[in-house]
Formats: structure tokens, sequence, C-alpha cells
């Protein structure tokens, strides 16, 4: 299976579509290509028009909300990479992921709800997807979503 | 008209001066020049020794105030940029701006403060200003500042 | 003094071993080199398997804790980065450094948070530990730790 078709499988298995627009919440673009590097915009679980996952993690909203959050935020990162690459083949390196998540004050599973997007990275690019990874429990995010995360990728030229 | 001028015409529109030092808070500098990239320090909405735009927003200060707060954080960076480089025109990209906004509990248009900066980039430097972005909203920050932001700049060589 | 002998000198001033294994606390690793970059994950005061500066900083943890707890957030880096490169010599610049601190609702400090990590970096690695810093007070870490830290280090080829 090529990382493309492995795309495909997760976005089945958790059960959204993202074959539509990938939009972006304001005057900016949602990746740049820089020499051998993207960079990708900051992610919310949004599909389509609705941000599916909101609220404060470890109030009005679980651990495994989050990660289901977590995991369309790379989703959404990996569709417009592949958009931009024409195939996920071409990633070679993923130097770093910062995921903020909106977090209630004695929420401290701010990593927890990061692994799940690392073990999609993981699942779908392989040795590629190893990262470095900064996670932090922030007030607030655009939206109310509960979760937002940015990569910065490496990609072979093409 | 160039982009220097494009600068001064905005500083004007402000109503505010960026002539004098551009202070940093602490045990850093401003800016390092890292090949053809420029790394900018977080900027927060001080002019001269005062911090203009403080307090959470949705609370103490509005959206309106804290717009005006991120075009003084992107002023702040692009006078540093010029005063480096000598010209702006020289900034050929800019592949990353994050944006943190103090934020009241039920502020959620981290991305509408956001834009009040990405226009700002837009309208001085043009195509250069292009930016991936990523906006989240932080419990507090240095100086009660309203909002703080840090870019990754992308220059010409000379 | 090499920067090497220096590292161990702040591991002594501190009262802390950083010997043993550096933990992360997920599914990603702690450093990537990216040419001649190295990504550093973003790193707590944790020292062997324990997180030693927890809380709020303004509330349960003071402004003095909280300088300690960044002073061991830069030694996992620096102690990272010497056994990924063989020595610290060979780090050239400091592009950036992103430091997240815990915040009580009023503590505005968090520049002074972070120039303890900034000056045990001058202190050891000298010029090449000059770098452009982001500093900002989000509402909870990971594990309840009161500063967390990443970094972006350039190094020479060998």
């Amino acid at each position: 299976m090529t990382s493309d078709q492995r795309l495909s499988a997760q976005a089945e298995a958790l059960g959204y579509s993202f074959d539509g627009a990938i939009k972006v919440g304001g005057d900016y673009v949602p990746l740049i290509r820089d020499g051998d590097h993207i960079y990708l915009s900051g992610q919310i679980p949004r599909v389509g028009d609705t941000v599916v996952i909101t609220g404060a993690v470890g109030a009005e909203t679980t651990l495994a909300q989050a990660q289901v959050g977590a995991r369309i935020c790379a989703m959404r990162a990996l569709t417009l990479l592949q958009r931009s690459l024409g195939s996920l083949e071409r990633v070679t390196a993923t130097p770093r992921m910062t995921v903020y998540v909106r977090s209630a004050p004695t929420f401290t599973q701010q990593s927890e709800v990061a692994d799940a997007a690392s073990r999609l990275l993981h699942e779908v690019i392989g040795p590629a997807g190893v990262h470095t990874r900064t996670s932090v429990g922030v007030a607030q995010l655009p939206k109310s979503a509960s979760v937002e995360i940015d990569f910065i990728f490496k990609v072979s030229a093409g």
C-alpha cells in the first residue's frame, strides 16, 4: 500500500470525508513551499464547514473526543500536502509538529491528545512521519476548536 | 510605491511612530539571520516604552483594539526587518506567522485578531507577505499584552 | 573551558543530574536533524522520571521556582544536543526558542521566566546561544509542568 492509499483508509476508519475544499479561517494560505520544506498552517478539526470537535478538553470534551479531533487535524494536513505534492510518497521528514489543546484548568493530558495525531502520521507516512513535537494547553482556540496543530514537513524535489 | 514607502504610510495611518528603538523584553535578540531566512522574536504591541494594547480580549479589551495591537506587532516586525536588511524590497516570502491572543474564556475570534496583522503584511510587502499562520488563545502574555506575534521571513541575498 | 565542560558545571550548580535517559512524553522523538538544523521537542522540567517544577506560576509556583524549571528545560535540550552531536562545540547558532509558561491569571512575568533559560544558553554555548525568542503564558502544560521550551539549533557538519 502507498501512503496515499493509507490516507484514504484512515479517512474511512475515521468516518469523515476530506474530499471537499479544506477551508482556511482567515487571510492566509494553508501551506507554503519553502525550498524543500512545506509549512502547514494551524489545522483545527473542521470537516467541510463544521468544526466537529469543540470545547475545553477535560470539561465539555473528553480525552477520546479530543483525540478524534487531533486525528482530523492531521488528516487535513496530510490531505493538503497530498494535493500540493500530487502524492504523499514525496514527503521525506516531519521536523516539527506543534499541538495546542484547549484545556480545562485541571486537564494535563495534552501529550495523550497529541499522540493521536502522531500515530496517524506514523500510520500513513511511516518513517517520514517521525517528528519532534511540542504540546501545550491553551485557553481558547479559533471557533471553539478543542485542538489545533501546525507542521513543518520536508519533501523531495519533483 | 516601494514597500518601504508603504510601511511609512501604514505607520502614519495607525497614528504611531516606530522611529525610535524597538525594545526587546529580555535576554534575547529581536531577529536572527539564518541563511536566507530571518527569524523574528515574538512582538507585542509596544511603542517606545509603552505596551499600548493590554488586557484579555473579549473582556477588558475589544476585538477592534486587539486588531490595532496585531497591526502594531506586525509594524514592529517589518520595521526591525527593514532596519536589518536596508529595505523591505529584499523580503521574498513569509513561511510562518504565529499569533498568540490573550483571550477571555469565551473569546473565540483569534483568527479575526490575526487577520489584522495578515492584512498589514499583504498591504506593505504584497506577495512576499503571503504566509501560513497559526492563531491560538493564551492565558497571559508578557507585560499583560493582548497579542504577541512571531514570524519567519525569507529574504534575497544582498 | 569547552561548552561541554560548562554544561557539566551548570548541572552541578543546579543540583540535578542529567546523566540518565532523557525521556520523551509520547509518540515522538526528542530531536531531528534537518540539514544543518536540529529541531528539539518541547522540554519540560523533568529529571529522570519526575517533573520537578509543577503548578501555575504566580499561584502554586513562584517566579524563582519557574526559573529553575526553565534552566532544567534548557539543560535537557543541551544534553540531548550534546549526545546527538558528540560535543556542543558543534552548535553554531540558535535561531529560535519558544517558551510556554503555565501562568496564573494575573502572572505577566513570562519573559523573566524565559530569561533563566536564555542565560543558561549564553553561559554554556556562548555566542552560539544567541537566539530569537517568544514567551507566552498558557493555561496548562503536560504533566502539570510549570514551563515547556522548544528550540531550533544550527550545527556545523561533522
